[in-house]
């Protein structure tokens, strides 16, 4: 069997020879190409539009601004949560950057040039950019008007109407046990204030749309995350039903929570529609650097603690930079809940904001809004350590969640997580406690620390269908994304063990809204788990109908009867065995189908913040050992070890490669990636020149992973994101313990380390 | 509600615009164009082939030949039943036509080059035409090695290995009651032989295939009527898991049963897989009448009656000339089951052939062998009627099948056919009994006749799956193919009705395999009833649970609730409705699955011919006049008019049309359609310059249809075929009517009947 081992991709050999299929590959005959214009100024309203040179062009098949945008029948605006984007611009534009037109023609060329014969006038409004300056009265408000709610996230947008007319986006607060009654009984009170920037995704592949209209049915190739909510969207707009409007996603070239929610589908479906031609819209690497960012974020902590360490209270307010459309911010600030990290605190007081400012807006990212309390949490711990002078490994294993602790939710964490040994485990890597934490060679001098966080799953709902064909294969339908994290491997050795197949015999689709059912996206690390509950329940459905067959023929009672490597056996007589193929080739039935969903809930009440946060609680923590040059301030990771618990490894390779990706992330946030805005709110470096990613020279000498796990269980943890949040605040505290240095506001440039030293 | 109502086609806007997904359409980047290298000889050993120039020419990028395919790791036969069909010729050609390779290149005009490079020598061998004296000892054996079952049809297939190293491709016999003993009791016995010629299916659109190999997986665009055979034909010939094959499938333009079995597919994938790139394969006019025909058949009925038109005997022989491959012959034969009518008849004994000639093989054609027998025992009807000198109504009157007789299967018919009010309909239609059968105008005869047939509908599994997605619109999944004859649109009913829902919120897929679950094919009456039935059932199942969340939500009964129009109301309480999406939207589980399958099940005894012989019945009287011209011969039909019994007509107009389309091509197989061949065994006619089909200036005077209902039934019949067969012996009996002259073969030409006149 292939589950719990490390078999290698299934589309490996499409992979290495180029033949997966992307979406930036499909070529449609007829396809029209879009470009769009971008307002160059960071909030303004449009005075005057006037495309008419534009559409009069040789080769343009159609312009859209937004007065054309209004005359249409459709809704102009689109959001997951809060619909306030408009297609394109229809009275202001909120950031440089903003889509103010767009043009469809016979190629980018052509578009490009009419792009240059729009003729738009801008009347400049004042802007804001900091998160804290727009919440104060007086404010510029980007959306003045009433807000448009997706009615179907009642549990999340309970509050909303309390702040229209504000720039605050929305507001999570979580209140428990009496946290002036903690700070009263604290002997160490402590307070700091953690930034972070927002970054780019930057996945390999752009985003890239292909949109057909046919008379009353929509067809749109998308390089999404979300094909379902997606789909959801794009009926909104055109008012259509759901099953009018179908969204085909191929393979992803990397998302990181970038392609999850709609951006540039509704331009290209309504050029389709305007074009009466399918419509293919791709974002150049600029472009991608200007639809999404990574929340930039400020998190103040003020925590108080007894002598021993123990934590007593725990205050903290979160400012999420938004930008300029709320996306999936309202439920990004719920990430408030873990402000206080992987540690039992019995009064707790949190403010989580999302606030609408004049930049790029921010989307969900790789930890979704663990990095930036995260950022801020471990950093705090080491601080308190050094404030108590306790060992910040002693700190942490006197706090950390054991099961039966109740977390800042109010829950109850009853699974192990394991923390006191990945704790140890790190400590144990870093050779705590038999060499010094710090030791200089020359200029250069060596730090070591940890870092310790808790994440949780999105709630969402994941469904599946299994068609069990005639020769004993299997189908398996799912909505999941295969966007290089090897879902369509993952997956299908989980069908795989379920059904008693071998993987071979067992193909995952890829989404098609039309025919694979609902999942609500690829991300916040729930496919494995979601998405493999739902298939695993799909494939009992249709393997309790193979078994009744095989009863029938085999004179077996169903119960008795099992399937192991694709023969149906009599328990216990394997010499009895049958193909399954030998039971369902001659019932003529063709094929037999399962279908199966998993809703893993969880539900935090607006005021309080208690509930259930998730429905499984991911841990990590990392070991780093840095090298600071105390002349040129710059810093080298030179060990990065992750400690993790995962349930159970489907595809161990896999889960490391998943782990090792999560670190690299983290590393370049932790030194170097940073988006920056000149003071009329223009991006500076949107490119791969002026934006720095890591490159293999930044690979640390040592980089590895432990994954802990439950080998009797089938029930797993995803790990995409979970040693994400954890990298940056140990580098800090490796830096700290090295040099004497707290770097508070992301990235550890050597600027900043060189300026503090 | 639509159910019952002449809707317009869901598609009507795209197909007016031009705007339909027909494969011929498709274009993949890459992709290249094949061409095949037919025989010249009707049979032959190939001695030597030499494809090297046409390797080597600029352009070319796979060329197959038989040496080239048996290098290969494939299975290099293929067929639904009988695996005989080389995917290229490799030892010998068996029809001028057969393809002995083919060329993938970049164009179609470079492949046809390549084609005039390939050098082949055959060595010809003795050909057989005739199915009759291919049965004789001596004949030349087309396929004289061991043959190749497909092994999930041992119903149709239990008596082969007796016909190995003979021309019979399988053997259908029926023994009922005594036949000796019936015809000794009978005072008038007549024996006659009906004959009637392959005729073309003639489908707007050729057959066309595009295939692309990834590694280990195969997609496969077609225009075929049977994707999920068609997959596992392919899976068979790839050695892959059907799992890994995937057929889609957008509209066809016309199949006539022309499309159910493999005949490029397999071609075009071998070539792609080869050339490493996509292939696509395209029939010309020429190719396409090369491909398949209807069966040719003789059929000789001896008919045994008592003086008052009881009768009382049949005896039967048919031969269908199966062609070069055996397709669906083995299956087809069983028709011989009805090759004594709609009619009581004790004592039955009937021998049915398919058999292997040296022509153009054979396929399923719309009425699937009824057509052939229709034509002889309706003919025979009105013979023995002018024997026993008996009005031909009264004659069919006296022994046709009414509730609980026993049909020649051994069967009760159960269901009420409605033969005798279709039979009096068509008389009365006529003016039967108030005027005259025959009236003369100078050198013009008017001549008045019926016919009655019936049709039983393929017994085969269908399956579907619906998702009833958050707004309470609702996805089909089904592999029924479109190909004009709306069944988007009328499944589409079907699954609006048994949901509740709008028409307009009901979306029916085309097919895919990979997504889209089993159906046999989309042929032989049977979607409307077996598809709908596995849609109804899935439906239900999705029902069901939206009902188990209503009744929750609305603190009612599930059992107390339905569904219309699209509101969940308790039953007598419509003010307190609530929309699907009401319950559906703020559950967030984002769809609700269902599956749904059905299989009406048949089985014949293969030595007997006795027990169930179709799951539902479909019955069809022919009305018809037409006026001969005594000097010319010319036949021209100038009243044609079906009565049909349907159990519910879902569209009613959509009936209609299926009717008139159904009765033309009878039209024209009566008058004009032909096959013909020259001494070699070449056929004189493949183009549409040559061979006549129905044009508009054909059409009879008054055209119609009378179609019986029973109203409180949501099951309903086929209808696609039913009219078909009855229409040549009609138009037969007609002439016979008009000027006593009797045809025995179809076509009913001028020269003809001035012959015998």
């Amino acid at each position: 069997m292939s589950f719990g081992t490390s078999v290698p991709y299934v589309d490996a050999r499409e992979r290495v020879t180029g033949s997966v299929d992307f979406v930036s590959n499909l070529e449609i005959p007829g396809m029209l190409h879009a470009r769009c214009l971008r307002s160059p100024y960071a909030h303004a309203s449009v005075a005057r539009i006037d495309a008419s040179r534009a559409t009069r062009l040789s080769g343009v098949g159609a312009v859209l601004t937004g007065p054309k945008l209004l005359a249409q029948s459709v809704n102009s605006t689109f959001g997951l949560f809060i619909r306030d984007q408009p297609i394109v611009a229809t009275d202001r534009v909120r950031y440089a950057g903003d889509v103010v037109a767009a043009v469809a023609a016979v190629d980018q060329a052509t578009a490009d040039e009419a792009l240059d014969l729009i003729e738009v006038e801008y009347e400049e409004l004042p802007a804001v950019f900091d998160v804290e300056q727009a919440l104060e009265p007086g404010a510029p408000i980007l959306h003045p008007g009433p807000r448009i709610l997706q009615s179907r996230r009642p549990d999340i947008l309970a509050r909303q109407p309390g702040f229209e007319g504000t720039n605050v986006i929305h507001l999570f607060t979580q209140r428990k046990g009496d946290v002036a009654a903690g700070f009263e009984a604290a002997d160490t009170i402590i307070e700091n204030t953690f930034s972070s920037p927002p970054v780019g995704h930057v996945p390999l592949e752009p985003h890239v749309a292909v949109a057909q209209f046919a008379p009353d049915r929509l067809v749109v190739w998308s390089s999404s995350q979300a094909p379902h909510w997606l789909a959801l969207e794009l009926a909104w707009v055109f008012k259509l039903p759901i099953s009018s409007v179908r969204v085909i996603v191929t393979t992803l070239g990397g998302g990181y929570g970038a392609k999850i929610d709609p951006s540039i589908e509704p331009i290209a479906a309504v050029l389709a529609r305007m074009a009466g031609r399918p419509v293919r819209l791709a974002l150049d690497r600029r472009e991608e650097f200007l639809t999404h960012t990574k929340h930039g974020a400020r998190v103040r902590i003020r925590t108080g603690a007894r002598r021993d360490g123990t934590l007593v209270a725990h205050e903290a307010t979160c400012w999420y930079n938004g930008g300029a459309y709320a996306k999936e911010t309202p439920e990004k600030i719920f990430r408030g809940y873990a402000s206080m990290g992987p540690y039992r605190v019995p009064n707790v007081h949190v403010d989580s904001y999302g606030v609408y400012t004049n930049i790029v807006p921010s989307a969900a990212f790789r930890g979704f809004g663990i990095p930036q309390v995260a950022w801020a949490h471990e950093s705090q711990m080491d601080i308190l350590a050094d404030e108590l002078a306790i060992d910040p490994i002693d700190l942490r294993m006197r706090n950390v969640l054991v099961p039966g602790d109740q977390f800042s939710t109010g829950e109850r964490i009853e699974e192990d997580l394991r923390y006191p040994k990945l704790i140890e485990g790190a400590a144990s890597y870093l050779g705590w406690g038999e060499r010094p934490v710090r030791e200089e060679h020359g200029t250069k001098v060596t730090g070591r620390a940890i870092s310790a966080i808790i994440k949780g799953m999105s709630a969402f709902p994941s469904s599946s269908i299994v068609k069990l064909n005639g020769d004993g294969s299997l189908n398996v339908l799912t909505s999941t994304v295969e966007m290089g994290q090897g879902s369509l491997t993952t997956l299908a050795q989980i069908a795989a063990h379920e059904a008693g197949l071998p993987l071979e015999h067992v193909r995952v689709s890829t989404p098609d809204t039309a025919h694979t059912p609902w999942d609500q996206m690829t991300a916040a690390s729930r496919s494995t788990n979601s998405m493999g509950r739902a298939i695993r329940a799909a494939v009992r459905d249709a393997k309790g109908q193979l078994l009744d067959l095989a009863a029938d023929r085999m004179e077996v009672a169903a119960t008795d009867l099992e399937v192991v490597e694709g023969m149906i056996r009599p328990k216990g007589v394997p010499e009895k065995s049958l193909p399954v193929a030998a039971i369902l080739g001659p019932s003529r039935l063709g094929n037999i189908l399962g279908r199966g969903s998993y809703f893993g809930q969880s539900h935090l009440d607006t005021e309080t913040g208690q509930g259930i946060g998730s429905p499984q609680w991911h841990p990590a923590v990392c070991a780093c050992e840095v090298e600071v040059d105390r002349e040129t301030g710059k810093v080298e990771i030179t060990k990065l070890r992750l400690f993790l618990y995962i349930g159970r490894m489907i595809n161990p390779i896999n889960c490391q490669l998943q782990v090792q990706g999560a670190a690299l992330m983290g590393l370049g946030q932790a030194l170097f990636e940073e988006l920056s805005w000149d003071e009329q709110g223009r991006l500076l470096n949107p490119n791969l020149s002026d934006y720095l990613i890591p490159s293999f020279l930044d690979m640390p000498d040592e980089i590895g992973q432990t994954i802990l796990e439950e080998p009797d269980t089938i029930d797993v943890h995803g790990i995409g994101e979970t040693g994400l949040p954890s990298v940056m605040p140990a580098v800090a505290n490796a830096v700290s313990r090295a040099v004497g240095v707290r770097i508070t506001e992301l990235p550890i440039t050597p600027e900043k380390v060189r300026e503090l030293l």
